[in-house]
């Protein structure tokens, strides 16, 4: 099962899910599924997202709190939540800010072994 | 009502809960509880934390994406769940990675008018 079919598979379980994407530290999408028409710019989003996840990480070894397991940021427009999969890429879901949050990070759990399977 | 007793209200209904705390987001906490003894610096946390909001904030204003309305993190040992109050304050509650999030994002969202009243 390639990443796509994953990432098509966490937007129709997650009401109100607008995208999902296997992204590397770097910003760079290895692959992206949109599940519905935003104005929202998503690449540029992704890739600000990603540079916060870093700024996320780099401040969790400084305060020696463990790996990151989750970040979201919700704002008035979008809820994006992301999990990292391996010390190179995260997994990223934008829902609706209305979106179902424990149905997001439930799939998200579920589906980021299979995913990290994949690389 | 002081600020102290609603971060106490705060914690003591969210189960797994380690502190509370009103911060400018200049990283000058206006008041903290804290609930639980942890091997964790919580002040450096905290504005470890504030750096990140602020750049949450900085990256939502260049998507125009709205307002932040919720930032959480979760690392391996600690999961830290944030609100805006004002233009200059938030409230932020730490919690252990098995805390209730439910609760946690529920108790948040109903004391944050209270909080607000209080400036």
């Amino acid at each position: 099962m390639a990443f796509r079919e994953y990432l098509e598979q966490i937007c129709s379980a997650v009401e109100g899910s607008v995208a999902c994407s296997v992204l590397g530290f770097d910003g760079i999408a290895v692959d992206t599924f949109e599940s519905r028409a935003t104005d929202l710019d998503i690449p540029t989003l992704l890739v600000e997202y990603t540079t916060i996840l870093n700024q996320v990480r780099a401040a969790a070894g400084v305060l020696q709190s463990g790996n990151v397991r989750e970040l979201v940021i919700s704002t008035d427009k979008l809820t994006a939540m992301s999990r990292p999969l391996t010390d190179d890429y995260f997994v990223v879901l934008a829902l609706s800010p209305d979106g179902n949050w424990g149905k997001a990070r439930y799939m998200l759990r579920v589906v980021s072994p299979r995913l990290q399977q994949e690389f």
